[in-house]
């Protein structure tokens, strides 16, 4: 796409921008604030600024005078960049001190790991799918040589193919007789090597696992799951070519018996309780299959396997193994690995011959997810000394290298997915997801999800937000709103004191959307879990933040965090940002991967048996870590240098 | 039991009996004849013998007078033996000339080989059981020890029992959580060694494939189960210690659909057939679960595998594979090695875990019967070159010794299973089982299975009578009738000539029981196509009559045979006698003894691997063996020379 460059007045910040960016989006990456109150819906009418330079795409609307509009005057928020542009914020919508007005960190994208794929299995030689397909064309049986079909299948293999160590699946020799006569002869035998996570002798072992009559060896697919508490993600993969061919997502459809891991372990407790979550998550896939499977016109019966990563708790209710005992003291899970289960005995509407192969977890709070996320990094090969951190409701950090491997879970509480937090709210349209503040008028300048009128705040919402109080001193660093400024913004409320975001009329709840002091407490006790975990866990293995050379973050959420913004709350660490990576669906992505690479298969299991789980509710350091953390961004200043000289600046300049 | 002699006057012949034989059972295994038309239940009177010395027990029937019981007169069918007797068999009952009236050979159970059981697996150090129970106590979970429910009892059997390398099968995954804990931390655990016919690699594998709560370790027991055509036989053993704990038969309730592999295979043909026939054999194995598991008051969940001899055609009916192509030229099976399979799959009342194994077969018509009474015999690991001979509607035949193998099926027809004879029957109960005749009255003497009146002729019956038929000149070498001879029991029926063997009023049809011509042509072909087999397939590998060591007879009906008449029809080659051993059922045997060995089980793989299976009508030489051997006992009577030298003898001394 063509890039532009926009021109920000009187800030005189440049940020360069694709071609069609909304105007609102562009001035908040670049730190440029201007009020926006609907969140970009384009109803406040509060966003307006002047075109100077160049060409946007934007209609007038009632909100603006046809005056006003012949002047230059439009909505930011409905505005689209289609030239290099100057742009002139009015003085009504402009923050001072413009000193405040760095250039924010650019965009999460820039950071994202390059994901890897096939091209990169291909070049270390490690595209080795565990399932494929052979074409087997046979001679009839004659009374001279009437040797089983079985045998005159397998001496094929041998011959044509080379493929020796055969085993055979039992519902392959039930389909035999009529499917080698309906080929012709001619049939396609799906083999699968050394196909599961669960530890097996080395030597090659292969399996015969389906048989097709004719030529199918052109159709092999795997579908790679990650199944989170929240969503599900499918991904569709040709086994012969190795590339991804869709992804699709869609929500967990247990969330209506609860948000978290906690509430749906609960539920599976009643009677039919675990067969119905069961049934939710696998009504779920089947759904995703089907999308999947419509769009790109296959056959499902051309998938060969399933491999799905998941957390502890939602890998056994995929395979409707009771999890009470993850929830109950000791936190004690089934097992670590699973055997293959066959896809059909769950439910899932594929072949009989589908294997499920569920990533393998470490603890009952270090699920397969993040095992698949470890393969997925490439930490468990690198010498560089990394943090994986996947945030959440259960927020899990590894720590390591290719030498060795600590993790830990940190019960950081729902806050970061909006559990807690009174207008909290997932990340969907309408979700209040980056925010700043003018620190003269206290007025905010918000955005949506979709730019519609906010409903609430996700997750990345509440950490820019709280960042931006904090940074302006609308906020201090107990956690409380300094009661001595003067607006209407800032009150007492049911809950306590709070800050309106969004007035009632502006949004669409109907009321007016406020951040409270409790709100913040939830969100200051699930960072400071987070927080104080890094920091047992390598105070566990004798190591420091300063040691880390690099800190992976994972997770749908994490993708849309703000680094600079998180690091103020005392979210993350911190450290130089170009040691911050994205990784995204790490889970999805390490799921794909043991798609099409066996190598990969044996490198989950090293992973899994290398890897040590602490407890960090045993190990003694942890609950002062956690009380330490309690502080934006923490009661250890000097471990956040920057963020204090950035606050200390901000509060200088406010005071002068 | 106590032996006592009876010595049979005129004939001055003794023979040593048990305590309570019956006198006319004695008299014919001595080869004593006396006339006896009921089969021995005692309803015609003319077994009329005088007990000269010696007591006996016998009341007085109505058929004897009070003054003939004084005089020392009972029926010989009534009567038991209590002490060494003197027995005179009165002139009309006895059969001349004496010189006939040679000792029989001794009875088969003299030359059953002795059945290898656990005594002899423990001397060889092979009583090595493939599934195996440990009791595991693990500690509970604490904070600091939360391993998964899994790893605990892993690394238990690691630590207590020394078992390494375990898969886990996902049914006692999903068992764990409750069972640890109902188990309060005790659990019984089962191991599946190696456990399968199906090749693998060698490396030692062990399978956790069931979990108990508390301690079962001294309830493991298997079920070997032979599957024929006509009867299935069920044995329990205990895998503890090796002993058969018992032993029960019933009829294959497929019968009602057919007598031979032919039709059932036809009728798994039609819609649903198969389903059906596959649902009455599991009935059939059902009951005979259900009758051991009471009669032993064992809970059937003990039983921790099943393993399961049958021909091709019966093993693939069980697992639901179609048999069509067995049955249709080049007569093709599905598989030679069936991977276990669930029992609870198949219907079988067992518990989930058990898995059935199927003895591997050789060809459509060498099954997994033959294969498992190889292993019965020892033949495969012994110098000896040894025949093995399994008679029946398809006689299977193998020859070979430890260093190599050849095997191949003789279509026999149904006559030695009663089928194709105008009064052939199953050997059950009012079945003739053994006939002598006096050669100048022509009047037989019979006796039946239980000694109840007669209702028609089974196989063994059905030898021994053309044996007795023929050594006496009343049948002659091509089967016909000596027309010459003047009775009524030889006439023109309305299959043509006859002999009567048992009249209307003195048996349980209401008709005569005769054996036609056309009976004896059926007999004539069946066993001229098992004579043909063996020196077809002996001259296939360069080899004839002579250098074989030993022939083993196998079969449930074999068992009943006798040797010296089954060789006077040319059914057994002329050999010395002590070279032929009964192994009872073989199949059965082995299944037994791979219940109890995985020693064995590598044997059985290592014997379908090796043996060479020959289809007798692609060699050139069948036909012409066939037609030769299409006499009584053989075109080359050369070959026969104990046979040729009796029968002239017998003439002589009638002529005489």
């Amino acid at each position: 796409m063509t890039v532009y460059s926009v021109h920000f007045l009187p800030d005189d910040v440049i940020i360069e921008v694709e071609s069609g960016t909304n105007l609102l989006q562009a001035a908040m990456s670049a730190g440029v604030h201007i009020n926006a109150s609907c969140g970009g819906e384009g109803v406040c009418g509060k966003c307006r600024v002047i075109i100077e330079e160049g060409e946007i795409e934007s209609s007038r609307s009632s909100l603006l005078s046809e005056e006003d509009y012949q002047a230059g005057y439009r909505q930011a928020c409905e505005s689209l960049v289609q030239s290099d542009v100057t742009v002139r914020v009015p003085v009504e919508s402009q923050l001072e001190p413009r000193a405040l007005n760095r250039p924010r960190p650019g965009q999460n994208a820039a950071r994202m790991a390059k994901e890897i794929g096939v091209e990169q299995l291909l070049k270390a030689g490690i595209f080795n799918p565990p399932f494929v397909k052979k074409l087997v064309k046979v001679k009839p049986p004659t009374h001279g040589d009437n040797i089983s079909d079985l045998s005159r299948i397998i001496n094929s293999l041998r011959i044509q193919h080379d493929v020796h160590n055969i085993s055979v699946d039992f519902t392959v020799i039930k389909a035999l007789p009529s499917v080698v006569r309906d080929g012709d002869f001619e049939t396609t035998v799906t083999l699968a090597y050394r196909p599961s996570f669960v530890s097996e002798p080395e030597s090659a072992r292969v399996k015969l696992t389906y048989i097709q009559a004719g030529d199918h060896s052109d159709t092999n697919y795997a579908l790679a799951v990650d199944v989170g508490t929240t969503t599900i993600f499918g991904q569709l993969l040709d086994l012969n070519t190795g590339q991804v061919m869709d992804t699709y997502g869609d929500f967990n459809r247990q969330i209506s018996y609860g948000e978290d891991v906690i509430t749906r372990i609960n539920y599976s407790g009643k009677p039919g309780g675990l067969k119905k979550m069961q049934e939710l998550v696998v009504l779920t896939i089947n759904s995703i299959i089907e999308v999947i499977c419509k769009r790109q016109k296959i056959d499902s019966n051309e998938i060969s396997v399933v491999t799905i990563a998941g957390n502890t708790t939602m890998t056994q209710l995929l395979l409707e193994v009771d999890p009470k005992y993850i929830r109950l003291a000791p936190y004690v899970p089934t097992a670590n690995f699973f055997p293959p289960v066959p896809a059909s005995n769950l439910g899932l509407v594929l072949g009989e011959h589908v294997p499920v192969h569920a990533f393998p977890s470490v603890a009952s709070y270090v699920g397969g997810d993040i095992v698949s996320g470890i393969i997925a990094s490439g930490m468990y090969e690198d010498d560089e000394l990394t943090l994986y951190i996947d945030l959440g409701t259960n927020g899990e950090i590894v720590v390591g290298n290719k030498d060795w491997m600590a993790c830990a879970a940190c019960s950081a509480g729902p806050a970061f997915e909006g559990g807690g937090i009174k207008f909290g709210m997932r990340a969907i349209s309408g979700a209040i997801e980056d925010f700043s503040i003018n620190p003269k008028t206290l007025e905010p300048m918000i955005l949506t999800i979709d730019m519609k009128r906010p409903k609430g705040i996700c997750g990345s919402g509440l950490i820019n937000t709280i960042a931006g109080l904090f940074e302006m001193g609308v906020l201090e660093a107990n956690g409380k709103y300094n009661r001595a400024l003067e607006t209407d913004r800032l009150r007492q409320g049911i809950d306590g004191f709070e800050y309106v975001l969004s007035w009632a009329d502006e949004n669409q709840t109907g009321q007016d959307i406020v951040l409270t002091e409790v709100d913040i407490d939830n969100f200051i006790r699930a960072k400071g879990a987070m927080y104080a975990g890094y920091l047992t866990l390598l105070e566990a293995v004798g190591l420091t933040i300063t040691d880390l050379d690099r800190v992976i973050i994972a997770g749908g959420f994490g993708r849309y965090i703000n680094l600079e913004k998180a690091i103020m709350t005392g979210l993350l660490p911190e450290m130089d940002l170009n040691k911050f990576t994205f990784i995204g669906n790490g889970s999805l992505l390490g799921a794909k991967l043991n798609s099409l690479s066996n190598h990969m298969r044996q490198a989950v299991k090293n992973v899994v048996n290398q890897i040590t789980n602490f407890e960090l509710s045993e190990v003694p350091n942890f609950m002062e870590q956690y009380v330490a953390a309690q502080f934006l961004p923490h009661t250890s200043q000097d471990d956040f240098p920057r963020v204090m000289a950035r606050v200390s600046e901000t509060r200088n300049l406010l005071e002068t």
